[in-house]
């Protein structure tokens, strides 16, 4: 579809004209998410998902008045903010257009003594923390792009990161949201309570929805008193059995702020770029963060230091010092990225990574990590695991040569069947990326009899389907998303 | 509306004739909740709703099959666990088939390592608790009813009570829920995943839905480990004001798991039914209960004595032994009830309660109690608040003589000033009862734009709108429930 002149004038006289792009710069900008970055550099730059324009809200006004608008012409609109998604969650893929909201970005209100905060969606996390800190509070979820991105983006893809083992994902973190419908009506989902129970809890369906039953334009987020003090305890294993027998004693007597698991390929990755510090170059290496008054952080050290030994860990170090864990995090937040930079150097011709997200019980763990290596070695892939092991969230990554259509090909195959794998040992193909677009046809194997009850719900707020469609489920004749990816590649190439 | 005989004897033929019952004494016992006991105490025993049929489910089979032709023959069915909801949330309001799940009652699984627990709906709290301490893990959500109440009954209203504070309410707690829909199909919300962010969350949707969109069949729970450690600090302070400054103030530092608030007619109650220990016959008294290792229990007294001393407590102390505090605790939870057998005694002809349960932003807490005594004083009637501070949770009840007819008018305006107050300053008028019968008509006050949308969903899963009716909205032509029991008292008289 094209979106008529008119209508692009009318866009033009209610926003500003300044606030409407069409330049194809400027849409080929919007085309992309944080995840298109390694997986989509497998494919030519004509193969992308670009909006018809680019519509920069200033305010609630501006977002109404574009919803009117495209909900009267049935255009799509995809809600962006600072587009650090992973899984295509704010990718145009059926164009129309696109909703930028990150010059909404006023935090309205900081309330200690209520523990709440309100913030405009487009808000940076980290501007966000910075300012919390002052209060002596903080905003729990912490993803690992925290450094950009947006809360409004943080709660619709219910975002999480590595402080979800102690404090839970955004969703627990969210009182009210105030939402603009397509029909252009503003509804308040919530209160400035800590606690309600008056009815069906929409602020709990709004969170995770993706952008695709209405626009968030303000968010009461609920805090927490800052800890005062922290300390990492990291252990280094022979195996992952054993670190993760490790992480079992551990989370039976306590619940950390952070526990984390890293495989060697990325110890050996941190290494490098770390100076000052290393991780211990074991097979298996765990990161547990704990947190609270001196008292408490000594207790659990304790606590932890304890649990770890019983499994003979090949090193285990307590850090204490606040520079020191900062390096350290630094490191392990870009260890994804940096993995990607040595190879490059290495001139090893494996470019593309795509990124695995599953959720699964802590007991299925080490099967589900032995089933992808097995997998893995089988089609010649490497697979590379690291993730939140205190909540069950895994990513494992694979790494392919781009030139070799086998390998891509083997890939996609090796992805349906880890994500076959998690969802019959009890997870879900999703713990904290989103489904988006890349993960839609998995929705099919996890949640085949939901997606019509979901579909209809959609309908209650959206009739017209205008909110990012192309998301959350696959369409009727859809193909699986990477396929699509790999045709396109084959047109192009 | 009638049930057909011939459905009835369908019923029978499908679920067991020994489990379908329609002797009026049954029926007249499944015409209550908790909240009817002191509310409709007020009434004529000849005012009741009835359900015409209880179906006292022992399977998932039975429950499909009694939806089923409920759902054909377009009868009303009310889903009932122990019945200890206090807003009418399982009461028939339009008879029909009441629905007993209690016999459904099997703990099929605890897995302490994946920190999960599946239950059937019937499960009585006190039972799981029992279960779960023998594996060192515990389900934290504990309502004031836990000896008696259901897993499914929590879920369905989001309970929560006194470990709320810390803890969250029962929403925070259930990872997936099996549901029969009206059309006997069942549905799995989530998974054995402890993240999830993979589209809609139905999980959260139907916590809360009191009923009303579908019969929770099986449900899976996340747990947490059992603290080896609690104390108990109390302080007694002249006035509302300074009690409340400490809590806010211990609040800034840390989020003890129970954070509660008693003024001096409950201290007194509560002192005549103790024997050993004494509350402190204050104005108004704090319960702060912090839990974890030993250090970290140390810690945590250490910052709450320090903060209830900024403000010159009349009393403070601290109870660490474990029978101390369950005589203090054991008072607190029967506190709404033994001041009600205080009433009868004294021969004060007070003996109807109502029992709000507002949620508040903290910081509003004194100004909307002084609002309820002043407002309560005007009509002459008594206003006892207590509650969940540290979440901003009150329970301010009114106590009235059934003598009087212009007590209960008057009670009745309170109780609507005391619902719009709380709305107005930013809170809830249910932060853990639920909305039920009782409240539905404060619904339109609260949330007047979105009871559209709610319908529209229930719509979804319950076309027929036979899941339990009459609750959560009002009816286009309904008026208040208080003041429809009102007429009912004058009709009866």
């Amino acid at each position: 579809m094209s979106i008529p002149k008119k209508v692009l004038n009318l866009l033009k006289d209610l926003i500003g004209s300044e606030n409407v792009y069409t330049d194809e710069a400027v849409l080929y900008a919007y085309s992309w998410d944080s995840g298109s970055l390694p997986l989509f550099s497998l494919f030519s730059d004509k193969f992308r998902f670009m909006p018809e324009v680019v519509v920069k809200a200033r305010c609630v006004e501006d977002v109404v008045n574009t919803l009117k608008i495209a909900n009267q012409e049935k255009i799509p609109v995809t809600p962006r903010g600072a587009g650090t998604s992973l899984s295509g969650n704010c990718i145009p893929v059926k164009g129309g257009i696109l909703l930028d909201l990150t010059s909404m970005n006023e935090i309205k209100e900081v309330s200690p003594d209520d523990r709440i905060a309100v913030v405009e969606p487009g808000v940076v996390h980290k501007n966000l923390e910075e300012e919390l800190h002052e209060h002596g509070m903080f905003f729990p979820p912490e993803p690992g792009s925290a450094d950009m991105c947006t809360i409004g983006g943080m709660i619709a893809n219910n975002a999480s990161g590595v402080r979800a083992c102690k404090y839970g994902t955004t969703r627990d973190w969210v009182l009210s949201l105030k939402v603009a419908l397509p029909n252009g009506e503003i509804i308040d989902t919530g209160t400035r309570a800590l606690k309600d129970a008056s009815g069906y809890n929409l602020t709990q369906l709004f969170i995770g929805s993706e952008g695709t039953l209405g626009v968030i334009v303000e968010a009461i987020l609920k805090l927490f008193p800052l800890p005062e003090h922290k300390a990492l305890i990291i252990a280094g294993y022979s195996s992952l059995n054993e670190a993760i027998k490790a992480a079992q004693l551990v989370l039976r007597k306590l619940t950390p702020s952070s526990l984390e698991l890293v495989t060697e390929k990325y110890v050996e990755t941190m290494n490098k770029v770390l100076k000052r510090l290393k991780y211990p170059q074991c097979k298996a290496v765990i990161m547990i963060e704990v947190d609270g008054s001196k008292h408490e952080v000594e207790g659990q050290v304790d606590i932890v230091t304890r649990g770890c030994k019983t499994v003979n860990p090949e090193a285990l170090e307590v850090y204490w010092d606040e520079r020191d864990r900062e390096e350290l995090w630094h490191a392990r937040h870009y260890a994804g990225f940096i993995i990607l930079r040595m190879f490059d150097k290495a001139e090893i011709k494996i470019k593309a990574v795509h990124i695995h997200d599953v959720g699964l019980p802590l007991s299925k763990i080490l099967d589900y990590l032995k089933f992808a290596e097995e997998e893995a070695s089988k089609l010649g892939i490497s697979v590379l695991p690291f993730g939140h092991l205190g909540d069950g969230n895994l990513h494992v990554n694979w790494y392919v040569d781009p030139q070799k259509e086998i390998d891509i090909q083997a890939a996609i195959k090796l992805t349906k069947k880890l994500a076959q794998k998690a969802i019959e040992l009890g997870g879900t193909v999703s713990a904290e990326h989103g489904v988006g677009a890349l993960r839609a046809p998995y929705m099919k194997l996890q949640h085949a009899p939901l997606i019509n009850y979901m579909r209809k719900i959609k309908a209650v707020f959206d009739p017209n389907n205008i909110m990012n469609p192309g998301k959350l489920w696959p369409e009727e004749d859809e193909k699986d998303f990477l396929e699509k990816l790999l045709e396109a590649y084959h047109q192009n190439a």
